[in-house]
């Protein structure tokens, strides 16, 4: 079950983005923000939109997008992530697929999903190419010399928002 | 004579924003947002560094830059702009070398500029090849249908950091 995340899902978005083994400080610090700014303001006042996957009252995964200011319809997904415990089970597809829904409904036409080149990110690249995604850009060298910043993008004007 | 931005130039760079003729009126407000961080916090908290061209005490214009989140010496130029009156004096030519220069001196190693790929943003565009920047990427249809984004780079590992 998708829903809305509220307060008390903090902790545990919070310790899955620890525990990821991808995320380095600073971005695990970066979230947190991003939740504090959520969770103190809401999705309008902030423009983060958090969302988890429960099952049996757990959360198992969580996503947090939102609309790009200065932008006309068009969102980021900042952060996706799965407990360690639950991977391989399509949780992070069902993730996405919400986000893209969630999207839509907002009145988006356009989702960016910016991730690195390095080689441990090949499987989240296979994951948004397997999702339908385009690799739109790239910049060499983004993050810091030889990890670049790749970008997917799904246009949902000429992309079916629904994955399955 | 190109120094640090001073709280008494904020009206200065704020008139010209309104009055450069490119802005829109939210891109209006993201400059009074930046600068009021800048303002209330300094360049090291909040992130954005204001700096301003005088002449006779009187504002040209202005550049705002900063480090990008989560990378390791990559910087942004946020904004660039040039009182109307004073263009084709190389204001925005003499911006852009100090905006290098103090990347460079902050130990930056990429900056990355974001400009719009519409008609109107030739000139922009032509500045930046001009100024030995590489067009990197475009992420099509990203601030409205038919309007995308093109982003500009340039490697001081690779390229010299001064213009002249």
């Amino acid at each position: 079950m998708i829903v809305t995340a509220q307060e008390k899902d903090g902790t545990e978005i919070l310790n899955i983005t620890a525990q990821s083994g991808v995320f380095d400080p600073e971005e695990i610090t970066t979230v947190a923000e991003l939740w504090e700014e959520y969770r103190s303001k809401g999705p309008e006042k902030s423009g983060y939109h958090f969302i988890v996957l429960k099952d049996a009252g757990r959360v198992m995964g969580y996503a947090c997008y939102g609309q790009r200011p200065l932008t006309v319809g068009t969102y980021d997904l900042y952060w996706i992530a799965v407990d360690p415990s639950c991977r391989r089970q399509g949780a992070g597809r069902q993730l996405l697929v919400q986000v893209e829904q969630d999207v839509c409904r907002l009145g988006g036409r356009l989702l960016v999903i910016e991730t690195s080149g390095l080689e441990m990110y090949t499987p989240t690249r296979s994951f948004y190419l397997a999702a339908g995604y385009q690799l739109e850009a790239t910049i060499r060298d983004f993050y810091k010399p030889g990890d670049d910043l790749v970008v997917f993008t799904k246009n949902f004007q000429t992309k079916k928002p629904i994955l399955e």
